[in-house]
This record gives C-alpha cells, sequence and structure tokens, in this order.
C-alpha cells in the first residue's frame, strides 16, 4: 500500500531560525522517513498579508537551501515551490464556490489579522480556502499543525466533506498530526522567535555571531552578583541548554545544581550554550555554503520536485472535474 | 496597430434565445469585425451561484452551437471556455490578494444574490476578481457590458489601477462598451426573456413551436372584440414587429396605423410577426442542425480558440509575474 502522504509548508520570509528547526523542520526530517511528503515554498501564501514581493524570489532560494541543510532529502521529500503548481490555484477557485463566508470569518487567525490593523483583502479572508486547496490536491492524509492552525484544518475538513457530499468521494478528510515540538522563546525570553522580533538565532548564522546573539541573551534576573543563586526553571538560557544540549551530551541535572548554587556564572553558561549551538549549526552551515556555490542543483532539486508535484495535482484536479463533470 | 481588445462571456446556462440574441450576440457579430474578440464560455461563473454542475458539459456545447449559428466566425473571434485555459485561475488568486474585501461588498449583484436568498459563498463575492481577472488576463480594451454591469467593471478597471500602482504598468484600463441594444421583453410582456420564466423563443425553437409561442403572446388587453382599437404604442407585439420587422421590410407605420384603427386582427398580428421569426431563425436552425451533425468541428472550433486563448493569457501571467518579481 501506498505511504500516507503529507502536506506541510512555510511561507518564503527570509533565512530560517532555530525556532523554525525545533517547531517545524525538524519534525519534517523524521517525518519523510516514514510518509509520502510534499513540502511547499508557500509563495502565493505570502501575499495573504503584504503586498511588497520583492524579496520572495531570493527568499525562496534561502529557504530552500535552509530546507536541504537542515535535512530535508529531495530523494524522499517533494519539494517545491507552490505557485508553479497552477492546479493549486484552479482547486482554489472551484472550492471558494462552495466555502460559505461565514466558515472563513470564524476563523482566529483572519480576526487577529484585521486587529493588527490588516489590511482586508478578499485574499486575507480566502487563506484557509487556498490552504485547503494545497492540501486536498495532494489527498494528503496527514497534516502537521501547531494548535494555532487546528481551526484552519477543521474548515479544509469540512470543504473536504461538502465537496465529496456534493459531488462524490474524491478527497480524504486530512487529520492533524499534531507534532511534539518543544516550544522556544526568542532571545529576549518574552515573545516566540521571529525575524521581526530581532530576536532569533539563523540557521546560518556564523559562530561568531551565535557567540554574541547568545551573550546577549536575557538571564535570571534575580541573579545580580557573583554567587547568587539561580533559577534556572525561570531561566530562558537553561530552557535552550534543555532542548540543544541533551543530544550533546550535556549533564542537565548538573547545571541545573549549579546554577541554583550559584557556582555557575551566567557568562560561563551562555558561553556553553554557545559552543553547543555553533556545534550543531557548523554542518547546517558547510552545507549552506556547498548548495550556495551550485546554483544549478537547486535548480534541478526544485524542478524534479515540481514535476513530481504537478504530476499528482494535475492527476487529483482531473478527478475533481470528473467528479463535478465540468 | 493592433486592434483593440475585447472580452466577453455566457455562462453556459442552456440554450440562448432571442433576449441573448438581441442583448449581446447580434452585438458581438458585428464587433468582431472591428475588433480583436476574446469570447468564452463561462462555465466558472456558473458555480457562483449553483452546486448542480450536471449540465455544464451539455450546456457548453448548446451554447457555442448556438453562438457559431447566430454569426461568431472563429476566423475573427476567439471562442473558448474559460475553465480550459488555467491562467484565469491563477491571475485571480493574484488579484484576490489586492482585492479589498469593502470594494466586493458594495457591489449590486451580490446584494442582491443574498437578497434571493443566494448561498453567501467565499466564490460569489468574490464573483468580480474572477471576471476582472478574465478581462485583463488577455489586457481586454473594451468590455461589452449592459447598465447591471457597470459596477462590476468600475471595480475591474479599480484593480487594475491598483496591481499598476503596485507593481508597473501591465494592464490597460478595461473601458466599457456599452451597447444601444434593444431590451426586449419576454414573451408574457412582462419579465426580461428567460429561461427560468418560460417565457422565451430559442434560437433553435422549430417553426411550429415559434407559432404557437406566438399565438400564446399576451396583447394589448383594452382590445376586446374585432374591430376594437388597437393601442400598439404599449402592445408587447408591435414592440416585437419592430425589432424583427424592419429589417424584413415590414411597413411599421402601416402595422401602427391598422391596429389602431381596429382594422388589424391581434390573431393575424401575432402571424405575421410568427412568420418573421420564422424566416429570421430559419438560417440559425439549418446551421445548428449542420453543426450537431459535426461533433468533431465544435471540438475542433474549441481547440483552436483554447490554443489562441492559452497563447495570450500565458503571456500576460508571465507579465504578471515578472512585474511581482515573483
Amino acid at each position: 500500500m501506498d505511504r500516507e502522504r503529507i502536506l506541510s509548508g512555510m511561507r518564503p520570509t527570509g533565512r530560517l531560525h532555530l525556532g523554525h528547526y525545533i517547531g517545524v523542520l525538524s519534525d519534517w526530517v523524521k517525518l519523510q522517513e516514514k510518509y509520502k511528503c510534499f513540502f511547499m515554498i508557500a509563495d502565493w501564501h505570502a501575499l495573504t498579508d503584504r503586498t511588497d514581493t520583492k524579496e520572495i524570489k531570493e527568499n525562496i532560494k534561502r529557504v530552500l537551501i535552509d530546507w536541504l541543510s537542515a535535512g530535508l532529502d529531495p530523494q524522499k521529500s517533494t519539494l517545491f515551490v507552490q505557485s508553479h503548481i497552477p492546479p493549486h490555484a484552479e482547486l482554489h477557485l472551484i472550492l471558494s464556490m462552495i466555502t460559505p463566508i461565514s466558515w472563513l470569518e470564524r476563523c482566529p487567525t483572519y480576526k487577529e489579522k484585521l486587529n493588527q490593523g490588516g489590511e482586508n483583502n478578499y485574499g486575507l479572508l480566502g487563506y484557509p480556502v487556498l490552504m485547503t486547496s494545497d492540501i486536498l490536491i495532494y489527498k494528503a492524509n496527514r497534516v502537521p499543525v501547531g494548535e494555532d492552525q487546528l481551526p484552519h484544518l477543521e474548515l479544509s475538513r469540512e470543504i473536504a466533506r461538502r465537496f465529496n457530499h456534493l459531488y462524490g468521494e474524491v478527497f480524504p478528510e486530512p487529520d492533524s498530526l499534531l507534532s511534539k515540538t518543544t516550544k522556544i522563546l526568542g532571545l529576549d525570553g518574552k515573545k516566540k522567535m521571529g525575524k521581526s522580533y530581532e530576536n532569533y538565532i539563523a540557521l546560518a548564522d556564523e559562530p561568531e555571531v551565535i557567540l554574541k546573539k547568545t551573550q546577549r541573551m536575557f538571564t535570571d534576573p534575580k541573579k545580580i552578583y557573583i554567587g547568587d543563586p539561580g533559577h534556572p526553571e525561570e531561566c530562558n538560557v537553561y530552557n535552550y541548554h534543555k532542548i540543544f544540549g541533551e543530544s550533546s551530551g550535556e549533564d542537565l541535572e548538573r547545571i541545573f545544581q549549579d546554577c541554583q548554587s550559584g557556582k555557575l556564572l551566567c557568562t560561563s553558561c551562555k558561553k556553553n550554550l554557545a559552543a553547543i549551538l555553533i556545534d550543531k549549526l557548523t554542518p547546517f552551515r558547510q552545507k549552506k555554503k556547498e548548495l550556495e556555490k551550485e546554483e544549478g542543483i537547486l535548480q534541478k532539486i526544485l524542478k524534479e520536485g515540481e514535476e513530481k508535484a504537478l504530476t499528482v495535482a494535475s492527476s487529483t484536479l482531473k478527478q475533481v472535474k470528473e467528479a463535478m463533470e465540468i
């Protein structure tokens, strides 16, 4: 039997950072061993909340390089750019005809964007329809989502059901694949890691940049003088040790105790963390440098991925049209 | 210099009737002499207000046959089915990102559909975005519209302006081409001619059907007995004479006077009208019968039209993407 299919994607918003890796990418790298994975660079999605498109092309290349550096394997997964597969747009249009506006208006992310002062464009309201098309055009059985995306996926399931009810069984109802990913805060310890918050470590950051950024991390504000006891359970730096240190053989228990006892200085603790992160990201950086030299390889990978994606998407679209008798 | 381009379309809702001919088709037949015309069978539009798709395929064939019977010439005009040209859907998606919902909500036809109890689907709200994509993908300079479509066209112009402003001059702003078409009421003399009102004469109606339908037409209710004076200025049958009789050499002045004086009986008047309509529609019917025997010709015409349409549409889409740098 065919392996179950997975669809997921990222917007081409720039260099990827540790937050992407921990929250999404490291998960994808595992998923590709078990599932037939379709990973798209969602450039159309990037247009739902901005009109500035200047950097999209460059960002697509950046994202692809970071994906490959982090371990996505074009032999195992289908990697492609969303807008290069026209059937997404066709299915989006067809699904728009059977999606009640009330379903879209109740999406929490839509309300959120509007509250943030976002422009209320037709495409912003329809973002979940496009996402549904992305999923259904590959007949994905599972979609790795964070909790904030669950309402969208529920909507995708409703649209799939509605289509199947009206025109006959074409789509599987996509199930969520809630990843047990670790939450990671940005370097400021306050907000989620994000490029716009300038609180990130990029996967491609050079060692000296990682060191500098790590040194600026906030630590326990109650630990003021050398020797003061620390509170690792509340410290963002300790959390980073927990996330990245274990696989590097760190003795977390020891760090915890030495912090609590006041023996471990914050500067040392951060220097240790920087060393671990640098170590962890070195292979990424090396792979990235290789890839950047080989523009042709990137194009070849996308081209092959797009051929595979297009074959599946066109076949689904054909079934859709047959079912609708159009 | 290239001729100006025109885009127009009809939904595949069934056999065309005299209302279509007088209101639209006869105009198109003239326009194709002067403009580079793109005429589409708008099957995606047909989905904006109904989910039932059972007859779409058959209706596409019917519409095409009626178009050709009425004088549209595939050597002069580009005839195609909307859904066979994927760039419409891609441009629709792109334009959806720059179209404020408020522009769409204020469209009178949208409000009307909702008032009629139509289902408030995303695609219904977005109908003018799709129409805009239809127009802009061919860089149409002019769009023949009825007055009820003027707000949609104004919206298309706004979307074109917005795109050009954001990404550079790609689209001409489409101008309306208000046709001086004659309004024709249905056989009941009350509503606009329409299939759903059962008050129509189809272009393909057989002579005996035309005769029967004409005989059932309402005439002047104040003319009760033979010899009563008629009121041709208020009579739907006289209006039909005005529309169809002149080109057949009818003496309209004479009919007017003979009606007013009571000399011309309504039954005779309607029999005369039937003869004119039968005469007028005979070539349509003959052409239609020829075409129905030649399934291959229809497919060839559409295929050739679609190749031409696709070439233009793909080229525009390429320019759009270049302008947006995506």
